[in-house]
């Protein structure tokens, strides 16, 4: 491995205690340069998992502070490296002091994720534990705290080795088929076992890929796209909604950092706005391939708010229902008619060719009528299973898209299983299913580029 | 002591590691209630000063996390009590579940700085140094650092206690002088001496005094009253400046907590702008109380900015002089002429009597001219020694308010010995002078609601 040695500071700025980590070959004798203990016994002479006291003192004598220092022998430690925490007073001048002299004396400031980064490539945790980390750290509520702690322990890791096992013995079949493909009275008998085989890992896969759409809830809040025109009400209509319940608006940092603006909870439930703003910009050029990319955007959501004028409710209906209704098959749609109150009766508006999959709401956020039925409704659609710490559930993106892959190469296996295809061509959908597996859990394929796309999220000094 | 055991989160809210600190006489039991280590061997047979990896379980078996736990036995801790630090990853809801944990195994939730306070009254450290504690945090330069690191590792207890000594020799003389009182032959030779010992006292109280300008300007930043009337410009002189050196605007926190507005950091040095905004809201009724009231804030100040509009500038010089002169004798007067832009010739405007100690800036805020040279005015101004981490320089309020009662029961003690005050009369002067010097470090004196009002403004975990 012969890495350089690392610092960073972990916690926080403005607490009572500031904690700086060291991590390298050198991380104990580097912090035998800096630390005068009290006892007069070095680090470097100390047992591992002890705290000693002493001083950090500057090149000049001057004291920059009084610590406690943790000592931990590679590898029985976080990174699996030599490594040290240095706990100081939480005042950010000494912290910053403290990591000058460190690197004054061949420490490197560390990047993102650096500690995790090691931990993994010192064989401490699988990729997708490393993860779980940040997730962990990121953590808010009971949910995601099982999701993250379940992933970190390894749960999903045993499920996926479970997999490749299987994957194995299927490969190790289609083989034995390969070598004695002269026989061909063999290869039914085979292939009908090996179909089972194929059929109980599309299984696992198929339901791991289906949890993601909890998973990624749970984490970043139930996706609701909201679409309509402009004067429709939108605006109006989500900040009565914020301010009827008092709900917490903010901006959901996930472990990608991208900023997703307008989340509120309602009852607990997180639920994160689309915005399709494309609509409103191109009102005048209605068929344009603007408002064709904005419904895309439909695609990711579990729930629809489609908001309609009430007083011009059959025109607006009619202009966007061919567009909107068929993306909406598999979502829940709420169709919400705003500024009733502009309207006399808002019982003669019907509405042609309404899915039985939606629900009509009619309200006026103006006037703060109807809201809470919207709000009822919203949570009746969003509503999330239990899970518990031993339930595997997907939240990552990255792991939804490589069991994505995963399942498309083991569908084509029994595609090819059934169709009678060569074993070789088989061979390789299943080699594919076993690499996109073996993706998550990071093996010897990760390049440096994955790697820091990877831990680039991660906080530093974790 | 027989106190109950607390605990508290002592690290910042965000950070990849979040610590709990626990301590009483319960500490080590109740940690072990909730912490199943690894190892099998539970905190209560561990050595003191070692590190424990196990996991934090709920009552239901659930693994809230993966932690380190520290152990200390008293009275080798911070507080002098039992206590255990728990190193968790730094999610808060970890965090609070730990707490609620803790809370419902025995702990109480600790309030802020009752680690201090405990580590004050187990006799680890005086008062004077556990206020430094807080300092320290805080500290946010190498000025501050170096005040706060002196005055708690005892840098200003041991001044106080050479002080004391002092005392304590006069005192004793002085009651010798009673026990002979007789004798009149003996009296006055003993009160040369006595003259003598209180001068020296006198001498070392008075220095600690003075250094309290310089701590507290460190401290706090250099305190600038602003006077001057409203369509003077001062708002727009304010954010020329501000803007002229994007200089950092900030609440200062102090260890006080309170929000002390429109700070500015110039070339390194902080300045503290006091508002005396009474002036314009009684500008019809300038003799007002009111008036009075405001003016009283300049005595803050080591500097004023004293604003005059240029195109009244006579008229208003006069209105104020005589209310503003007087009580800048013993500071830096500046006197801003503002609006040059609108005055054909600045130089032709004359000031009757202003002092030796003013200087006059002609400067228009809003065109921007003239502000370089206001700054480096101030700059000159506000030169503050460097002080190194042996000068004991006093920056507590409190600390500075009982050394200037103390000043005073001295002088009154050098009055009596020249006076030939009754010994008796003396001793109490003398008395009262230990009394206050005391109440920096701490004794026996203090009260609940004296110990209050120190540690309510630490932060909690401190």
């Amino acid at each position: 491995m012969n890495q350089d040695t690392i610092c960073a500071i972990a916690t926080a700025q403005g607490g009572a205690i500031g904690t700086i980590r060291v991590s390298g070959p050198e991380a104990i004798t580097i912090t035998d340069r800096i630390f005068t203990p009290v006892s007069g016994k070095p680090l470097i002479e100390r047992h591992p998992y002890t705290l000693t006291f002493g001083h950090i003192l500057s090149p000049e004598g001057e004291v920059i502070d009084e610590v406690l220092v943790s000592v931990f022998h590679a590898p029985h430690s976080y990174t699996g490296e030599n490594s040290t925490e240095i706990m100081c007073h939480g005042s950010s001048y000494i912290l910053q002091q403290v990591m000058q002299l460190l690197i004054k004396n061949g420490c490197r400031a560390a990047g993102p994720g650096e500690y995790t980064q090691r931990a993994f490539l010192n064989g401490k945790m699988d990729l997708s534990q490393a993860e779980a980390v940040a997730d962990l750290i990121a953590s808010t509520s009971a949910a995601t705290h099982r999701m993250a702690m379940n992933q970190m322990r390894g749960g999903f890791s045993r499920e996926l080795s479970a997999l490749r096992e299987k994957l194995l013995h299927l490969t190790s079949l289609m083989e034995l088929e390969l070598d004695f493909s002269d026989h061909e009275e063999l290869e039914f008998a085979d292939r009908s076992e090996l179909k089972d085989i194929a059929g109980q890992i599309e299984k696992v896969i198929s339901h791991l890929v289906d949890t993601f759409s909890v998973g990624n809830a749970l984490k970043n809040g139930v996706p609701v796209a909201i679409v309509g025109e402009t004067n429709a009400g939108k605006s109006t209509l989500l900040n009565a909604l914020l301010n009827e319940e008092r709900a917490i608006v903010s901006d959901i940092h996930g472990t990608t950092r991208d900023v997703i603006e307008d989340t509120m909870n309602l009852g607990g439930i997180v639920f994160r706005f689309i915005d399709t703003a494309g609509i409103r910009e191109t009102t005048d050029t209605i068929e344009s391939l603007g408002i064709e990319r904005s419904f895309q955007k439909l695609e990711q959501a579990s729930i629809v708010l489609w908001i309609i004028d009430a007083t011009c409710a059959q025109v607006q209906y009619n202009q966007l229902a061919d567009k909107i209704l068929p993306r909406c098959e598999d979502k829940h749609l709420i169709l919400v008619l705003n500024k009733t109150d502009l309207v006399p009766d808002v019982s003669s508006i019907r509405f042609a060719d309404l899915p039985s999959n939606t629900s009509v709401m009619p309200l006026s956020a103006k006037q703060k009528n109807g809201l809470s039925e919207l709000q009822h409704q919203l949570m009746n659609y969003a509503s999330l299973p239990d899970i518990s710490q031993n339930d595997v559930v997907v939240s990552n993106i990255r792991h939804y898209e490589a069991l994505s892959r995963a399942l498309e190469s083991i569908h084509r296996v029994q595609d090819g299983l059934s169709t009678q295809l060569p074993g070789d061509l088989i061979s390789q959908d299943l080699r594919e299913c076993l690499y996109h597996l073996g993706e998550i859990v990071g093996g010897t394929i990760e390049t440096d580029e994955v790697l820091g796309n990877i831990f680039k999220h991660f906080c530093i000094g974790k």
